[in-house]
Protein backbone atom coordinates (compact mmCIF):
# COMPACT_ATOMS: atom_id res chain seq x y z
CA UNK A 1 0.00 0.00 0.00
CA UNK A 2 1.59 3.26 -0.87
CA UNK A 3 -0.56 5.66 0.69
CA UNK A 4 2.18 8.63 0.81
CA UNK A 5 4.43 9.74 -2.12
CA UNK A 6 5.83 12.66 -0.57
CA UNK A 7 6.99 15.12 -2.83
CA UNK A 8 9.75 16.40 -0.88
CA UNK A 9 12.04 14.96 1.63
CA UNK A 10 10.62 16.72 4.74
CA UNK A 11 8.32 13.46 5.03
CA UNK A 12 11.25 11.46 6.25
CA UNK A 13 12.23 14.48 8.54
CA UNK A 14 8.84 14.62 9.84
CA UNK A 15 8.60 11.39 10.79
CA UNK A 16 11.94 10.83 12.09
CA UNK A 17 12.21 13.27 14.60
CA UNK A 18 9.45 13.28 17.09
CA UNK A 19 8.75 13.36 20.85
CA UNK A 20 5.23 13.02 22.40
CA UNK A 21 2.86 10.26 23.51
CA UNK A 22 0.80 9.72 20.38
CA UNK A 23 4.00 9.34 18.09
CA UNK A 24 5.05 8.61 14.60
CA UNK A 25 1.12 8.80 14.03
CA UNK A 26 0.27 6.08 10.93
CA UNK A 27 -2.01 7.23 8.85
CA UNK A 28 -5.97 6.84 9.85
CA UNK A 29 -8.97 7.57 7.52
CA UNK A 30 -11.15 7.41 10.75
CA UNK A 31 -11.13 8.55 14.63
CA UNK A 32 -11.12 4.71 16.39
CA UNK A 33 -13.71 6.68 19.32
CA UNK A 34 -16.34 8.04 18.12
CA UNK A 35 -17.42 11.60 18.67
CA UNK A 36 -20.06 10.76 21.18
CA UNK A 37 -18.13 8.04 22.97
CA UNK A 38 -15.15 10.28 23.31
CA UNK A 39 -15.19 12.27 26.58
CA UNK A 40 -12.31 14.11 25.04
CA UNK A 41 -14.71 15.86 22.97
CA UNK A 42 -17.33 15.71 25.61
CA UNK A 43 -14.68 17.95 27.44
CA UNK A 44 -13.99 20.32 24.30
CA UNK A 45 -18.13 20.97 24.41
CA UNK A 46 -17.59 22.53 27.52
CA UNK A 47 -14.64 24.53 28.14
CA UNK A 48 -13.18 24.53 23.95
CA UNK A 49 -13.81 27.97 23.85
CA UNK A 50 -11.34 30.95 23.93
CA UNK A 51 -12.87 33.33 26.70
CA UNK A 52 -14.02 30.14 28.86
CA UNK A 53 -10.22 28.34 28.73
CA UNK A 54 -9.03 32.04 29.98
CA UNK A 55 -11.53 32.43 32.93
CA UNK A 56 -10.29 28.48 33.84
CA UNK A 57 -7.09 29.75 33.99
CA UNK A 58 -7.65 32.97 36.13
CA UNK A 59 -10.01 30.58 38.42
CA UNK A 60 -6.50 28.18 39.01
CA UNK A 61 -4.86 31.31 39.68
CA UNK A 62 -7.33 31.77 42.37
CA UNK A 63 -9.75 34.37 40.71
CA UNK A 64 -13.72 33.97 41.68
CA UNK A 65 -15.19 37.26 41.85
CA UNK A 66 -16.94 38.44 38.36
CA UNK A 67 -15.67 42.19 38.60
CA UNK A 68 -11.84 40.39 39.31
CA UNK A 69 -12.37 38.78 35.94
CA UNK A 70 -13.86 40.97 33.96
CA UNK A 71 -10.43 43.19 34.99
CA UNK A 72 -8.47 40.47 34.97
CA UNK A 73 -9.22 39.46 31.70
CA UNK A 74 -11.26 42.71 29.77
CA UNK A 75 -13.55 40.54 29.12
CA UNK A 76 -17.09 41.93 27.83
CA UNK A 77 -19.83 41.51 31.05
CA UNK A 78 -22.25 39.76 29.19
CA UNK A 79 -20.00 37.30 27.69
CA UNK A 80 -18.23 36.86 31.25
CA UNK A 81 -21.26 35.88 32.68
CA UNK A 82 -22.80 33.39 30.04
CA UNK A 83 -19.49 31.85 30.91
CA UNK A 84 -19.80 31.61 34.55
CA UNK A 85 -23.05 30.41 34.07
CA UNK A 86 -21.92 27.15 31.65
CA UNK A 87 -19.28 26.40 33.94
CA UNK A 88 -21.70 26.51 37.03
CA UNK A 89 -23.93 24.49 34.39
CA UNK A 90 -21.52 21.61 33.59
CA UNK A 91 -20.28 21.71 37.29
CA UNK A 92 -16.79 22.94 37.17
CA UNK A 93 -17.88 25.99 39.21
CA UNK A 94 -19.78 26.52 42.43
CA UNK A 95 -21.92 29.68 42.22
CA UNK A 96 -21.65 31.30 46.15
CA UNK A 97 -22.27 34.68 48.51
CA UNK A 98 -19.99 35.58 50.08
CA UNK A 99 -19.85 39.33 52.15
CA UNK A 100 -17.07 41.16 52.91
CA UNK A 101 -17.30 42.96 56.43
CA UNK A 102 -20.92 44.71 56.13
CA UNK A 103 -21.89 45.19 52.52
CA UNK A 104 -24.22 43.74 50.62
CA UNK A 105 -24.20 39.89 49.83
CA UNK A 106 -22.29 39.37 46.70
CA UNK A 107 -21.35 36.10 44.43
CA UNK A 108 -18.19 34.68 43.82
CA UNK A 109 -17.60 31.37 41.89
CA UNK A 110 -14.81 29.04 43.14
CA UNK A 111 -13.44 25.83 41.47
CA UNK A 112 -15.47 22.53 42.21
CA UNK A 113 -12.93 19.59 43.31
CA UNK A 114 -13.86 18.13 39.13
CA UNK A 115 -13.02 22.24 38.16
CA UNK A 116 -9.69 22.15 40.48
CA UNK A 117 -8.65 18.44 38.57
CA UNK A 118 -8.43 20.89 35.25
CA UNK A 119 -4.85 21.92 36.86
CA UNK A 120 -3.33 18.72 35.63
CA UNK A 121 -4.16 19.55 32.17
CA UNK A 122 -3.85 23.34 32.22
CA UNK A 123 0.05 22.61 33.26
CA UNK A 124 0.58 20.03 30.40
CA UNK A 125 -0.73 22.83 27.99
CA UNK A 126 1.62 25.63 29.78
CA UNK A 127 4.48 23.64 29.35
CA UNK A 128 3.45 23.16 25.72
CA UNK A 129 3.12 26.78 25.04
CA UNK A 130 6.27 27.64 26.76
CA UNK A 131 8.31 25.37 24.95
CA UNK A 132 6.68 26.14 21.65
CA UNK A 133 5.75 30.06 21.91
CA UNK A 134 7.56 31.25 24.10
CA UNK A 135 11.18 32.91 24.60
CA UNK A 136 12.56 30.08 26.16
CA UNK A 137 11.45 31.58 29.77
CA UNK A 138 8.18 29.86 31.66
CA UNK A 139 6.71 32.64 34.05
CA UNK A 140 4.72 30.18 35.77
CA UNK A 141 6.60 26.99 37.00
CA UNK A 142 5.63 24.75 40.10
CA UNK A 143 8.01 23.56 42.45
CA UNK A 144 8.41 20.80 45.13
CA UNK A 145 8.10 23.33 48.61
CA UNK A 146 10.72 20.71 50.49
CA UNK A 147 13.14 19.84 48.04
CA UNK A 148 13.05 23.26 45.51
CA UNK A 149 12.85 20.41 42.74
CA UNK A 150 11.11 21.64 39.63
CA UNK A 151 7.92 19.53 38.99
CA UNK A 152 6.98 19.00 35.19
CA UNK A 153 3.80 16.93 33.74
CA UNK A 154 4.79 13.49 32.16
CA UNK A 155 3.50 10.21 30.94
CA UNK A 156 4.31 7.21 33.43
CA UNK A 157 3.37 3.35 33.68
CA UNK A 158 1.63 1.65 36.87
CA UNK A 159 4.80 2.16 38.86
CA UNK A 160 5.33 5.69 38.43
CA UNK A 161 8.36 4.65 35.86
CA UNK A 162 8.67 7.33 32.83
CA UNK A 163 6.75 6.05 29.73
CA UNK A 164 9.57 5.91 27.09
CA UNK A 165 8.02 6.99 23.51
CA UNK A 166 8.86 3.55 21.22
CA UNK A 167 6.66 1.69 24.39
CA UNK A 168 3.67 3.48 23.87
CA UNK A 169 0.54 2.15 22.14
CA UNK A 170 -2.77 3.32 22.03
CA UNK A 171 -5.78 1.08 23.20
CA UNK A 172 -8.93 1.05 22.01
CA UNK A 173 -11.84 0.07 24.32
CA UNK A 174 -14.03 -3.17 22.84
CA UNK A 175 -16.96 -2.02 25.03
CA UNK A 176 -16.85 1.39 23.89
CA UNK A 177 -16.67 0.52 20.17
CA UNK A 178 -19.24 -1.83 20.48
CA UNK A 179 -21.71 0.84 22.30
CA UNK A 180 -21.32 2.65 19.25
CA UNK A 181 -22.79 0.01 16.94
CA UNK A 182 -25.74 -1.16 19.14
CA UNK A 183 -27.03 2.87 19.25
CA UNK B 1 -8.17 40.38 56.33
CA UNK B 2 -11.66 38.70 55.96
CA UNK B 3 -12.26 37.92 52.46
CA UNK B 4 -14.48 35.28 52.90
CA UNK B 5 -17.49 34.83 55.19
CA UNK B 6 -19.04 32.18 53.38
CA UNK B 7 -23.15 31.59 54.21
CA UNK B 8 -23.27 27.88 53.93
CA UNK B 9 -20.79 25.00 55.33
CA UNK B 10 -19.82 24.18 51.72
CA UNK B 11 -16.69 26.07 52.08
CA UNK B 12 -15.00 24.02 53.93
CA UNK B 13 -16.09 20.94 51.77
CA UNK B 14 -14.86 22.90 48.82
CA UNK B 15 -11.23 23.82 50.42
CA UNK B 16 -10.57 20.50 52.28
CA UNK B 17 -11.22 18.07 49.93
CA UNK B 18 -8.96 18.76 47.00
CA UNK B 19 -6.72 16.65 44.53
CA UNK B 20 -4.92 18.59 42.04
CA UNK B 21 -1.99 20.58 41.27
CA UNK B 22 -3.25 23.60 41.84
CA UNK B 23 -5.10 23.08 45.33
CA UNK B 24 -6.41 25.03 48.16
CA UNK B 25 -6.93 27.85 46.39
CA UNK B 26 -6.23 31.08 48.40
CA UNK B 27 -7.80 33.99 46.68
CA UNK B 28 -6.57 36.49 44.73
CA UNK B 29 -7.74 39.42 42.74
CA UNK B 30 -5.22 39.16 39.70
CA UNK B 31 -3.84 36.85 37.80
CA UNK B 32 0.18 36.83 38.73
CA UNK B 33 1.31 36.67 34.84
CA UNK B 34 -0.12 38.73 32.79
CA UNK B 35 -2.40 37.60 29.76
CA UNK B 36 0.52 39.52 27.06
CA UNK B 37 3.25 37.11 29.12
CA UNK B 38 1.25 34.26 29.08
CA UNK B 39 2.03 31.19 26.96
CA UNK B 40 -0.91 29.31 27.91
CA UNK B 41 -3.09 32.23 26.99
CA UNK B 42 -1.25 32.39 23.97
CA UNK B 43 -1.57 28.57 23.31
CA UNK B 44 -5.51 29.19 23.25
CA UNK B 45 -5.16 31.85 20.93
CA UNK B 46 -3.68 29.45 18.67
CA UNK B 47 -6.36 25.87 19.33
CA UNK B 48 -9.13 27.59 21.80
CA UNK B 49 -11.50 26.78 19.59
CA UNK B 50 -14.01 23.92 19.57
CA UNK B 51 -13.55 22.84 16.02
CA UNK B 52 -9.35 23.26 16.21
CA UNK B 53 -9.47 21.06 19.53
CA UNK B 54 -11.64 18.68 17.49
CA UNK B 55 -9.33 18.82 14.44
CA UNK B 56 -6.26 18.44 16.22
CA UNK B 57 -7.92 15.42 18.65
CA UNK B 58 -8.90 13.45 15.34
CA UNK B 59 -4.81 14.39 13.84
CA UNK B 60 -3.58 12.76 17.19
CA UNK B 61 -5.11 9.89 15.82
CA UNK B 62 -3.86 9.87 12.20
CA UNK B 63 -6.21 11.73 10.41
CA UNK B 64 -4.84 14.14 7.79
CA UNK B 65 -6.50 14.45 4.65
CA UNK B 66 -9.30 17.33 4.44
CA UNK B 67 -11.62 14.77 2.99
CA UNK B 68 -11.35 12.64 6.54
CA UNK B 69 -11.67 15.17 8.48
CA UNK B 70 -14.24 16.61 6.92
CA UNK B 71 -15.71 13.38 7.53
CA UNK B 72 -14.78 12.33 10.62
CA UNK B 73 -15.96 15.35 12.18
CA UNK B 74 -19.09 16.25 10.08
CA UNK B 75 -17.34 20.01 9.64
CA UNK B 76 -18.26 22.59 7.60
CA UNK B 77 -16.12 22.56 4.80
CA UNK B 78 -15.50 26.41 4.84
CA UNK B 79 -15.00 26.04 8.96
CA UNK B 80 -12.06 23.06 8.62
CA UNK B 81 -10.74 25.12 5.22
CA UNK B 82 -10.12 27.89 7.94
CA UNK B 83 -9.30 25.91 10.49
CA UNK B 84 -6.70 24.02 8.82
CA UNK B 85 -5.27 27.35 7.26
CA UNK B 86 -4.43 28.97 11.35
CA UNK B 87 -3.29 26.16 11.78
CA UNK B 88 -0.43 25.39 9.19
CA UNK B 89 0.23 29.57 9.72
CA UNK B 90 0.86 28.87 13.61
CA UNK B 91 3.46 25.84 12.91
CA UNK B 92 1.06 23.37 13.95
CA UNK B 93 0.53 21.19 10.91
CA UNK B 94 2.18 21.17 7.82
CA UNK B 95 0.59 21.46 4.32
CA UNK B 96 1.75 18.70 1.84
CA UNK B 97 0.86 17.01 -1.24
CA UNK B 98 0.70 13.46 -1.49
CA UNK B 99 -0.58 11.67 -4.64
CA UNK B 100 -2.30 7.84 -4.35
CA UNK B 101 -1.32 6.00 -7.29
CA UNK B 102 -1.43 7.14 -10.65
CA UNK B 103 -4.31 9.98 -9.33
CA UNK B 104 -3.78 13.60 -9.26
CA UNK B 105 -1.79 15.10 -6.45
CA UNK B 106 -3.66 16.05 -3.31
CA UNK B 107 -2.83 18.04 -0.26
CA UNK B 108 -2.70 16.49 3.37
CA UNK B 109 -2.12 17.95 6.56
CA UNK B 110 0.04 16.27 8.99
CA UNK B 111 1.35 16.93 12.65
CA UNK B 112 4.46 18.53 12.75
CA UNK B 113 6.81 18.14 15.79
CA UNK B 114 4.87 21.18 17.39
CA UNK B 115 1.86 19.29 16.67
CA UNK B 116 2.36 15.79 17.90
CA UNK B 117 3.86 17.69 21.09
CA UNK B 118 0.09 18.25 21.82
CA UNK B 119 -0.54 14.61 22.50
CA UNK B 120 0.32 15.34 26.42
CA UNK B 121 -2.06 18.11 27.31
CA UNK B 122 -4.45 16.04 25.18
CA UNK B 123 -4.13 12.70 27.19
CA UNK B 124 -4.60 14.92 30.37
CA UNK B 125 -7.41 16.13 28.91
CA UNK B 126 -9.16 13.10 28.52
CA UNK B 127 -8.60 11.45 31.09
CA UNK B 128 -10.29 14.32 33.17
CA UNK B 129 -13.03 14.41 30.75
CA UNK B 130 -12.58 10.24 31.48
CA UNK B 131 -13.09 10.48 35.14
CA UNK B 132 -15.90 13.59 35.26
CA UNK B 133 -17.64 13.39 32.27
CA UNK B 134 -18.10 9.54 31.52
CA UNK B 135 -19.64 6.48 32.82
CA UNK B 136 -16.53 4.94 34.26
CA UNK B 137 -15.27 3.57 31.20
CA UNK B 138 -11.91 4.92 28.90
CA UNK B 139 -12.51 4.27 25.46
CA UNK B 140 -8.79 5.62 24.75
CA UNK B 141 -6.05 4.31 26.94
CA UNK B 142 -2.09 4.54 26.32
CA UNK B 143 -0.26 1.22 27.15
CA UNK B 144 3.54 -0.05 27.66
CA UNK B 145 4.00 -2.38 24.84
CA UNK B 146 6.53 -4.27 26.56
CA UNK B 147 4.27 -4.61 29.88
CA UNK B 148 1.10 -4.11 29.47
CA UNK B 149 1.01 -1.09 32.06
CA UNK B 150 -1.87 1.97 31.61
CA UNK B 151 0.16 4.77 31.65
CA UNK B 152 -1.14 7.78 32.68
CA UNK B 153 -0.37 11.26 33.02
CA UNK B 154 1.11 12.53 36.38
CA UNK B 155 2.69 15.53 37.87
CA UNK B 156 6.64 14.72 38.96
CA UNK B 157 9.91 16.50 40.41
CA UNK B 158 13.40 16.07 38.63
CA UNK B 159 14.00 12.57 39.70
CA UNK B 160 10.81 11.48 38.33
CA UNK B 161 9.11 10.80 41.76
CA UNK B 162 5.56 12.02 41.80
CA UNK B 163 4.43 15.23 43.37
CA UNK B 164 2.74 15.34 46.99
CA UNK B 165 -0.52 17.51 46.51
CA UNK B 166 0.75 19.21 50.07
CA UNK B 167 4.44 20.01 48.69
CA UNK B 168 3.41 22.08 45.71
CA UNK B 169 4.12 25.60 44.94
CA UNK B 170 3.46 27.84 42.01
CA UNK B 171 6.85 30.22 41.82
CA UNK B 172 6.33 33.22 39.36
CA UNK B 173 9.31 34.42 37.09
CA UNK B 174 10.80 37.55 38.61
CA UNK B 175 11.90 38.16 34.88
CA UNK B 176 8.32 37.99 33.21
CA UNK B 177 6.88 40.22 36.18
CA UNK B 178 9.83 42.96 35.56
CA UNK B 179 9.30 42.51 31.43
CA UNK B 180 5.59 43.58 31.93
CA UNK B 181 6.65 46.69 34.16
CA UNK B 182 9.04 47.87 31.42
CA UNK B 183 6.41 47.64 28.71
Amino acid sequence: MSYLEPSTSRFVFATQIVSTPMTDIPLKRRSPVSLRDCNLSKSFELIGDRWTLLILRSALYGLRRFDDFQADLDVPRSVLSNRLAGLVDSGIMERREYREGRQRARIEYPLTRMGQALGLPFMAMAAWGDKWLGDGTSPLTLRSKSTGQRLSVVLVDERGKRAIKSDIEQVIDVKASRKKQVR
